[in-house]
């Protein structure tokens, strides 16, 4: 089964304490594709202006990721400029939306035999367009920001109700439920509908929760962070590719996945914009993820 | 195998969001012997003042700690007052050393055939005399805080050189390697002589470090942290109680001594002062160790 993943597709400007890029190719659904297409086919929906560099194009073709959803508008690309002083947590400098600012999702023909959707970090009222566009899919998730649930934590809530399952970091959910406990938090949000919450926490890695269960696992090892951009989409990217391929979400299943999300998004990190996504290939996932059982069982 | 611990005992007044207690039984070693008698028979080396209530002392008996090495000193008990307002952090109000101040401690001949010691936080001179009066031991480890790291590193690291296993919070190992990631600063200190570093990340859990194996372990979840105080100590306790019975540190005993740390640490702050300590009993550890497999394989 395919995957299908709809966010931001931009440039971005990046200062870290590692060194700097510029208009580097980024965006949560450029993050998302890249890790999702380790482990399966990605149809990836978003729009960028006529600005949008031949050779980013060409690097997102290369990866199995089909661009039938993938809109040139007139005007120019999303782009943003973001400084880390630290790892974890970006000042942004600028964001300028431009073609993104009227983007309307729209899901091409090609993809109507996905059964898989990531819905990257956007506005809520655009993930809901996305929603009303599906049928029996079997998975569905969705990443947010602090930023939507500050500003319309009510559509936040619609959205959540409408997926089996929802990314979030812990100082997020905390926020959006109201709850000083990541374990509240969870359940409170589980109540909402949704199968399985993952509740993100950077470098201490994530805890997985079900109605019944949890699956704590630690993030992978980085000695040298470089560029902490997109680890949050890399880990969905990674965790709904791998789903996508799944007949059930058994609770192995929903390990493994958690696994490889781990390994994709500090593989990602350890270098500037998506350069480590575009050139890692199994043989060093499937090492790491010896590792992670080893480290951990 | 019994187990010897060293370190303080006090008085300790605490506020924190959930009450108030005043001149609760505390100190590193009191933590730790409670937290270890569930696995073995204790000997805890301290001073008290001619205040100490005997009704504290009745506690510590009752659980297989042997008190030949306490001496009780002419004058007033060590005390210390903190106030919590968040969970990750105690505001100091005062610190009163009293007959601490005078502590020498002198292991009693009735522990000489222990061969396990823990040497709680105390003052790096007073570790480094216990180590003088012990031979042939098979397991010793060791606690600090930031305290002495910053004021007199060079005496922790004179300890640290002597001992098999070091147990620090992710800050402090951090602050004493001069480093910024917790496994470069782990294999520093591995480099400094022990087998076993013990990475503690509060609320996250911990890392076990030693020269070519990680394990990562997550905190016990708690929905109503009560007191966060002692924390470190019950945890270190529990690991030296379980590893005190033990033939070999294999990687199986480590682990298992791991999570039964982790478990104490949390029963611990889910009441004031030892509390839990003192009630908890092996079926609701077990229980716990029985959760925690689950979680994390």
């Amino acid at each position: 089964m395919s995957l299908v993943i709809v966010g931001s597709i931009g440039l971005d400007t990046i200062v870290t304490p590692m060194g700097q890029v510029s208009d580097a190719l980024g965006g949560s659904a450029v993050y998302g594709a890249l890790a999702a297409s380790t482990f399966t086919d990605v149809f990836i929906v978003g729009v960028v202006g006529e600005d949008f560099p031949n050779k980013h194009l060409q690097l997102i073709q290369q990866h199995k990721i089909n661009i039938d959803g993938l809109k040139v508008e007139p005007g120019k690309t999303f782009r943003w400029k973001g400084v880390y002083h630290d790892w974890n947590h970006a000042d942004t400098i600028s964001t300028e939306l431009n073609v993104f600012a009227d983007f309307a999702p729209v899901l091409p023909e090609s993809c109507k035999s996905c059964r898989s959707l990531l819905l990257g970090n956007i506005h809520p009222d655009l993930q809901l367009q996305v929603l009303d566009q599906i049928d029996h899919y079997q998975y569905v998730a969705f990443d947010t920001m602090n930023y939507w649930i500050t500003g319309c934590p009510e559509k936040v809530k619609k959205v959540i109700e409408r997926v089996g399952i929802v990314f979030m970091n812990e100082d997020e959910i905390k926020q959006f439920t109201n709850s000083n406990s990541i374990f509240t938090a969870a359940q409170k949000t589980l109540a909402m509908g949704p199968k399985l919450v993952i509740v993100k926490r950077g470098e201490y890695g994530c805890v997985v929760v079900s109605a019944d269960s949890y699956y704590f696992l630690p993030a992978y090892p980085v000695e040298n962070v470089c560029d902490p951009t997109g680890a949050g989409d890399s880990f969905a990217g990674g965790f709904m590719g791998y789903l996508a391929g799944q007949n059930e979400l058994s609770l192995d299943v929903i390990k493994q996945a958690t696994r490889y999300g781990t390994i994709i998004a500090a593989l990602n990190v350890s270098s500037f914009s998506v350069d480590r996504l575009a050139t890692m290939d199994m043989v060093e996932i499937q090492t790491r993820n010896i590792d992670l059982i080893k480290w951990t069982t």
